[in-house]
């Protein structure tokens, strides 16, 4: 018989005792975790960055990820693009009764498998289990401590006229693979996430000599919700439609279904704010790394009144807003 | 009108964002969250300790408590049985569609006002929508940074023969306050959870120059998880039925519904294995925090065979198993 999960495995007996041993244990195994105390006991230093991210995707398993390989990436990339090193994870499942227990483990091994792939531990966590119809199947909390090893964090505040706006890979596959999953659209072959964990593209940036004025991994909103958040009451950006890296199946996607790949979100993407004399260096370091090999300059900070605009195929300047209403919801 | 949570208040858009200003920012204030940037910048030192929780309680309000002030106290209580100082929260909410707006904003007055009173700071969020039906009201999770300021562990692998067991408080509360609200049992006044953050009265154990071995809180599964946990394999740990402090009307709905206190959750109270002769002076602290007045020596451990008994009012053991099956769902 297909085993599932019952409300005894999360409520303190020994079914969740039985699961957190058998499951969870084996796939996370580390030392941090391996006491199952109430806390763990993690190195840190003076400084660290905190996150949290909670995720309701739906459908769980898409071309490309699954919620488990999701809610990984999301934490660790928060973690990476504040310029921290992403080093602990907690966490916390909320569970339907009925969910089926191998979903449960092929989530487990996926979420286990992108930790070591970012090289975090998921020293922490918590089940939770609701009765049938109280829940979507599976929604997971992640939160991340990530470290510093020196003093270089990116922020929006340090972005000035004469940056260059960089984007690491080509946008908008996210929320195309997950939408084309959920409303049963054809593409094939199927709209690929990017959903990765940027950690080790982010530490290549770091590392080469350029400067990064600000760093952003454009989820929810898409590109056009971060770069509204980085123009400044003094500043415009604009940004060169015919340089924004888009897959071409990705593009047909939106163009079928009149979505705008600028406001889609990017689980594998990292938008960057940086100086023009290191922009080549900032792009080189990208290009070096597996998840940054299409990565592009593509735009440019300008003084300006805090608007953000694109540069169209015909050489006009369209206004981009924020996103407003619904955009997609349970993209991740 | 009724103002209620929309999708788009969990799309990334505007509507989040005004969310996140006008309600959790004002509430939270904090020069950490201020930024609200993707991970909060937090002060640490070498060594942190690190907890997660989700909390699905139902109903979201009950007599002596709420979901906010649970989701606060469950994850500094976490950090302070640890022995490190409970000091970062981050909070992961997911709200279902229609939720009533003022119905957060008390759980978001709740929460602020219990990390007030536990001296923690909610340094970083996330906020996602799902369609009605989708979830249950509202599940909060949260997760939480510790930090240690000198070498002070306890951990249950220290427990001894001759150790006292002690409880900080009257025990069973929690689980029955949720209960009896859940299933509209009328007792009057109302039973109330004792749910609080413990961190106050842990910080005065750990400052007295008593040996803490071990310190838990018994949430869920109640005593008898934690102190079945407590036995190793050549221990028995025999608690005193006759000094469990249970309140009178906590006894009562107890004996109503035919269930054991030793099973039923608590959010604002300690256990402690402490060696014989630091008990009294453990106890003299406890007595001197508000929580802890009601603190009992309620049994010791002895050499044995892994097991833990209660003596009962007729002078037999009676051995008390983990608990097993589904235990009171949804409590916290």
């Amino acid at each position: 018989m297909q085993r599932r999960i019952t409300l005894a495995h999360g409520s303190g007996g020994e079914a969740q005792e039985e699961l957190i041993r058998e499951l969870f244990l084996p796939a996370y195994s580390n030392e941090m975790l391996r006491p199952l105390t109430d806390s763990a006991i993690c190195r840190a230093g003076e400084k660290i960055a905190m996150t949290t991210d909670s995720f309701v995707v739906k459908p769980l398993f898409f071309p490309g990820g699954d919620i488990g390989r999701l809610s990984i990436s999301g934490t660790v990339n928060d973690l990476a693009v504040s310029g921290a090193c992403p080093r602990y994870i907690s966490v916390g499942m909320i569970i339907e009764a009925g969910f089926r227990m191998d979903s449960l483990a092929r989530i487990v091994e996926s979420m286990a498998g992108t930790a070591k792939e970012a090289g975090v531990y998921i020293v922490t966590g918590d089940t939770k289990v609701v009765e049938g119809g109280a829940a979507d199947g599976i929604f997971i909390n992640t939160a991340g401590i990530g470290l510093f090893t020196d003093g270089r964090e990116p922020l929006a505040q340090k972005i000035a006229p004469g940056d260059r706006i960089i984007v690491s890979g080509a946008i908008a596959s996210h929320g195309m693979a997950v939408m084309a999953a959920r409303e049963n659209l054809d593409f094939k072959p199927p709209i690929e996430s990017d959903v990765a964990p940027v950690a080790a593209m982010v530490e290549k940036v770091l590392q080469q000599d350029g400067v990064i004025n600000a760093m952003r991994d454009p989820t929810r909103g898409g590109v056009a919700a971060t770069l509204n958040e980085w123009v400044g009451p003094d500043t415009d950006i604009i940004i060169d439609g015919q340089s924004l890296p888009v897959r071409a199946d990705v593009a047909a996607a939106c163009a079928i279904l009149g979505m705008d790949p600028l406001y889609i979100a990017n689980e594998g993407a990292v938008l960057l704010s940086v100086p023009h004399r290191y922009a080549d260096t900032v792009l080189q370091a990208l290009h070096s790394a597996d998840l940054g090999r299409s990565a592009a300059i593509i735009g440019e900070v300008k003084k300006g009144r805090g608007n953000l605009y694109l540069l169209t195929e015909y050489g006009t300047h369209r206004k981009i807003t924020m996103p407003r209403g619904e955009l997609l919801p349970r993209i991740c």
